[in-house]
């Protein structure tokens, strides 16, 4: 976390656990997949918590901004940055990857929509995969592609947006300006 | 195209162009730039053109899905990941990427959002650079974590839900059940 994945070493972690490379090598085979599970056991009882605060927008909330606020620190956001770039190469540590920062989060996130399904928010048939999607998307998508910033506001638009799209069948849009009238 | 990013040489390349491979080093620096505009050129006038269908949905899809299906096709869609994992970490190949790979694209989605709004199909006041992350978002993301097929009927989804987000205000979501009735 204080140099950046690109600027962790084996050595200079062997170093500060005052042990070998190669006792560190027994255990993890890549300074890639060591940062994975460190960032893992460090983030498993503070980020990953589930919250029932009753409404779909407010689970969503509490679970989506501390993670986007954490993603926006230095070298938090870079760090998963690269993990997904990795992943993209290496089959083992995209296993490894989506078991520990992937499904746990699209887990959660399923449980607070059944939760909303139960209380009658949303409609039942509601295509939650999609709806996952539709939140995770884009703000991996502006961590991945950095073109615009991952504010509390764009998580509160990807939310409204969300919801919005969840709470009603497709429509036929109409043209609703006046242009029409009289013709 | 044919081996993918981390099979293409530059020794290969140069066998088959038959020169040198210091004459390729001296046009391209790396593998992977040379693969980002070899890219870029095949795909300049077959995939970023726009179409002016006469409605959003119809404009989005036309940019969407073509684009979907090509990234469905081996091994053209490992190589977009591959280069967005390689703009992760070099941020020379990260500028091209984002100058031929990205900013085309959401051009011309921004055009088709312009052209609804002069339609009145859409509010004026719709936040386009959300509306654009919304559409793409979720569509890198399950190329890059390939947790659930890149479907047309996906694309469809996505486009639905975006035009259902953008077309009403922000609703206090009721729960639209019979549980209350009575109490």
């Amino acid at each position: 976390m204080e140099e950046g994945l690109a600027g962790a070493s084996m050595d200079a972690v062997a170093e500060r656990a005052g042990t070998s490379k190669a006792t560190i090598y027994r255990w993890w085979p890549a300074k890639e997949v060591l940062a994975l599970e460190a960032l893992y056991q460090s983030l498993s009882d503070t980020d990953q918590r589930e919250a029932d605060t009753g409404s779909l927008r407010g689970d969503l909330e509490a679970l989506l901004l501390p993670w986007v606020r954490r993603l926006g620190t230095r070298p938090y956001g870079r760090v998963i940055a690269a993990f997904v770039a990795e992943a993209q190469t290496d089959p083992v540590f995209d296993e490894r990857y989506r078991a520990h920062f992937v499904e746990p989060r699209r887990q959660h996130a399923k449980a607070a929509f059944a939760r909303a399904i139960a209380r009658h928010e949303i409609p039942a048939g509601t295509d939650v995969e999609v709806a996952l999607d539709l939140l995770y998307g884009p703000l991996y998508h502006r961590l991945l592609h950095r073109h615009a910033p991952l504010s509390d506001r764009f998580v509160a638009d990807v939310i409204d947006a969300v919801l919005r799209g969840l709470s009603r069948p497709v429509p036929q849009l109409p043209p609703y300006g006046l242009e029409d009238v009289g013709r």
